[in-house]
């Protein structure tokens, strides 16, 4: 295309989307906001502002360059966030470390992304140990310490955290550099193979900022964030970037709340205490402090929380909606930044009944400014949008991940055709609502046709004595696969119900709801637990190689 | 900088940032929405996207290419919409024509933008006829008619819009290309020399339309746009793209309504027929809003309005709240695309006294997102954000002009040092509001100081008999300058006030409020009406000229 680029004047400021950038408004005009951890210690962006020139400072004299891997091993904390913002304005990258990974697959990531400095809280000394001899990459560890540690250190420390930075400068010059700079990178934690690197540039962090702010401020009524919230993230900050809302909070200058490891107790206390307005977190975690006794006692309605990572029943939608809490689905992925969609309430459902709401709630949701969310069949063209051809959903939006680190055939996978590859299945009603019906892994593959088994667990789920559930395909001569449901009861309901009882409960709500053909060749298990993975997913390849599929 | 680019795999969407990415959303959530011109013609944004791919295809009919230039003379319409969309999205450039000009100040722009085809509404056929045998560029008219013409043409016009859209295939394949290319480009209006070319790209564009979203979207109680608004520009589209927000609108898939040439009456009826509820202006416009009969029996409670192109007074902005107008400043200029600040009250002013409240809203603003404004003195020196250093504000943000078309010299003086000069002299308050004082070029250096002729009108505009108010200096032996008001009176006090009762009032008050040091040295002088430049500003350049100065 012979387009006309536009004349730059010499001197003229290009303007590159560097992480930087997000402090200008901020520190402009919030100051004086507040930055907690834990509710105990506090502090104002001009403060964090000056932090953030210390650690870079602090980094640079242990010998940290453009180009060079810091590792992250923290709970969410004021210091993450220092380092969301310090590392990749020194343009080096930050790599945040899932430390509920084991110990072999942390050493794994560690050498696989090559990095060159760890910052590690004290609380994972037992891991540092175990992996210390076999880093092949790392110079220097720096330790984090809330309390004295009570075991010896494993490695030699550069220096603890506060006592580096409290020796360091807060004058560091932030140079300008190219914006498609690697500024973060951490491993996906799905359920097959080897962890799999994903990195996110100074320019696809910055657009998916504005872009989220763009998207969750424009909303009408529902599920908004704006310059009077208070953020606090129930997300790990090494999950991809706790959702990329502590970058949008600071943009924005809100008051924010870090809440260290996440103790049920010590959440809802804070958004007490704190006054906190907007998180996010899985329905695992949801689920924790619903049923956690403090929850009925403090006020949550002006607590907005996006919920994602997995599926939110609606059982739980409705749970949280009783209590008050403007819960509502959030859709994306480590290789999407993560936010792709997000469940925006119509007026239609928001002045309707409470049941049609927790429906709407659970909807994956409306795809954010610059998403070009499709559906595709399987032959690899797009399906119409008409609320129930089911598909594959491919992406494109200018955070999506341009690969996987050191994987070539795994990334020529992801972006087949030019478009990322969730690798979930669902569909697009007329209006822009996507559904996300189940990953194609999972589905179940009964009688030549497709049955999402999402579907069949939120039916199940309505069982009045179902704690959780979990549906898998098993093996069938007959049928090919036939679904199994796995099932946990709540305590109270233990031994007054039966597995067939369950089973004739969602066969007849599946036969009169339709929702899928063959769903009624349902089978009832009762198990103790269900099988989770490091980010409390649902692991259905553990579950079904242990009903020795797979 | 050593910094590692990330690795793109090679067949990964890199996302170019282009116009044609904003359409994603709105087409996916909201494609029924509704697009309405003057309250008679409506359609949906289904509508609008067929009718930017017949566009496009017309003008492809009539040898348009990417790098020509297409411009636009009409009123604000959905046909302008189309052509912000359609024009930049095949590559080529959208000059947007200032229809207030001389016909001769046109001519010079079409020339020296070197337009290859225009569109022209037939209201402008005596503009065309004066000036296109002189026209060196342009190879095609485009007729734009909303009713038979009682003129004849006076070209070759190569089609009328709708019969050309009609004929064309709605199928136009939009391509990718540098995101750096040129979309828009349009003259400014200064009241000094021939009209400057400047000129933004894709990139620019779409990086405006999300910070604004974002910025305006994170409003927490007043000055919110939000997916529920109805939207229509009362700032002309040739004017720096209706300061932006016809992208925004369409982003965010809002309501739009566009309301041909600018009638108060009509303004006002479609804001009542339409429910408008978002919507900007500069302050002359909004005085004739407020003095027509009509907005004093219409309900414009639920009317924000961001007033910008020069500054509200502190009258005004009473005037408006009394109606129930939430009326705030937006800032920014041709060269800036144009929003850098807009006016988001804090809950103590929102919560406090109505005077307060117009005060906060008379004032310049705070920074979007992005957006890093400074106040240099007169050494090139950062002055301190402490709410009186005045100095004059430079600028840098991702959608600045890079420079002015075929003129190095002007555009290096407007990036001197690496900055954007806005030619504004002001001061930041340590919570980050920016409020201009003045223009420099119109600052009164009365006794060795810098007077601000702003300040000196606010104080005069408060007499209840002055209409309208502009000071500028005026030469004086002693002082150098010294201040004169030249006033326009409320036609009910018309003879029964003197100029030298509202010099004492003014005097009294300047004497107060210690506003300035040199003000009660004002004169005022009575005149009919105040000169105005092409869009409205006040030309003082005009009227110092008619005291003999310059």
């Amino acid at each position: 295309m012979p387009v006309k680029l536009v004349d730059r004047t010499p001197d003229a400021y290009g303007y590159p989307l560097l992480i930087k950038q997000l402090l200008h408004t901020p520190l402009a005009t919030a100051p004086d906001q507040e930055i907690t951890y834990m509710g105990g210690r506090r502090h104002s962006y001009r403060t964090l502002r000056e932090r953030i020139g210390r650690l870079a400072s602090a980094l640079a004299g242990l010998g940290v360059d453009a180009g060079d891997t810091v590792a992250m091993m923290d709970w969410d904390s004021h210091r993450y966030l220092e380092c969301f913002f310090a590392v990749p304005m020194m343009g080096a990258i930050l790599q945040t470390v899932n430390v509920r990974l084991t110990p072999e697959q942390i050493l794994y990531t560690l050498n696989h992304a090559q990095a060159d400095v760890v910052l590690v809280n004290a609380e994972f000394f037992s891991i540092i140990a175990a992996i210390a001899p076999r880093l092949t990459t790392v110079r220097r560890f720096v330790l984090i310490e809330d309390a004295p540690a009570d075991t010896p250190p494993p490695v030699d420390f550069a220096g603890e955290y506060e006592a580096l930075l409290a020796a360091a400068s807060p004058d560091y010059e932030f140079p300008d550099f190219d914006e498609n700079a690697k500024a973060t990178t951490f491993y996906t934690t799905g359920t097959t193979g080897l962890p799999k690197g994903v990195y996110f540039s100074h320019r696809q962090l910055v657009l998916h900022t504005l872009a989220v702010a763009a998207g969750l401020g424009g909303a009408a009524r529902q599920g908004r964030l704006h310059r009077g919230d208070v953020y606090m993230p129930i997300t790990p900050m090494f999950h991809v970037h706790a959702w990329g809302l502590p970058y949008v909070a600071t943009m924005l200058g809100l008051k924010q709340v870090y809440p260290g490891r996440y103790v049920p107790e010590t959440l809802l206390k804070l958004v007490r205490d704190e006054g906190v307005t907007f998180s996010h977190c899985v329905p695992t975690i949801l689920h924790m402090l619903l049923v956690h006794p403090l929850s009925k006692v403090i006020d949550l309605s002006r607590w907005k929380l996006i919920i994602g990572g997995s599926a939110m029943s609606q059982a739980q939608a409705r749970a949280a909606q009783e209590r008050g809490i403007d819960a509502f689905t959030g859709y994306g992925m480590s290789e999407t930044c993560p936010i792709l969609t997000v469940a925006f309430l119509p007026d239609a459902a928001l002045d309707g009944a409470p049941a049609d709401q927790a429906a709407q709630r659970t909807l994956t949701g409306l795809p954010l400014p610059l998403v070009d969310i499709r559906v595709l069949g399987q032959d690899g063209a797009e399906l119409p949008r008409d609320g129930h051809s089911v598909g594959e959903v491919v992406v494109r939006s200018p955070w999506l991940t341009q690969g996987y680190l050191h994987d070539a055939e795994a990334s020529a996978t992801l972006w087949q055709g030019g478009v990322l590859h969730t690798g979930d299945i669902g569909h697009i009603s007329p209006d822009g609502w996507l559904k996300v019906t189940d990953r194609i892994k999972d589905v179940i593959k009964t009688g030549g046709e497709w049955t999402s088994s999402l579907q069949i667990e939120d039916v199940v789920a309505q069982h009045p004595a179902v704690a959780d559930v979990a549906v898998i395909g098993v093996p069938d001569a007959k049928w090919g696969e036939r679904p199994l449901a796995k099932v946990t009861l709540k305590p109270e309901h233990a031994g007054k119900v039966t597995p067939h009882e369950i089973r004739n409960f969602a066969a007849k709500l599946i036969e009169s709801t339709g929702v899928s053909r063959y769903g009624v060749l349902l089978q009832v298990e009762f198990v103790e637990a269900l099988a989770r993975t490091s980010v409390g997913k649902l692991n259905k390849r553990a579950m079904r190689e242990a009903q020795g599929r797979e």
